[in-house]
């Protein structure tokens, strides 16, 4: 696989981190196997990767309970969610 | 606004533009106002701004007919569809 995905699982959200074997098209979107989790946590995705990608992942995991991406800068931002306890615009620490 | 939508209408999706003023925290997607589109066509999303900017936008558009992400190097690629005509991972020219 060119995309090569870690999970970690925390108490109330999966850490997904991916690792990009080398540049990559958007044709892998067509067949991308990205990791099943639990929709009852929520979801942080951390990676260096293009937009499209997190774009994808972001409709991919829109089930969960909350979804937010990593900025090395920022920490993780709550970007979409279903539960009070994590505001969208909210930094994970 | 901190963020400046541009909006183009074409046939089958608007071109969804944004500029942002300043630098942004995530803070202000408690309050973003991003443009009301008609869902029966797609999005193309295109700017310069953080992943997490983008990741908020896919998610409040994904009730539209399908989604793309403009990539300077590559054009806007398709990142979900609720129609066969667009595929996810093709581009758009």
């Amino acid at each position: 696989m060119k995309v090569r995905f870690e999970l970690k699982e925390e108490q109330e959200y999966t850490l997904i981190h991916f690792k990009l074997k080398e540049n990559i098209s958007p044709k892998i979107l067509k067949d991308l196997k990205a990791p099943i989790v639990n929709p009852r946590k929520g979801v942080i995705l951390s990676g260096r990767g293009p937009i499209w990608l997190y774009s994808y992942l972001v409709h991919y995991y829109h089930p969960t309970l909350f979804i937010a991406t990593y900025d090395p800068r920022l920490g993780a931002v709550v970007i979409e969610s279903h539960t009070p306890k994590y505001e969208v615009g909210n930094i994970i620490k």
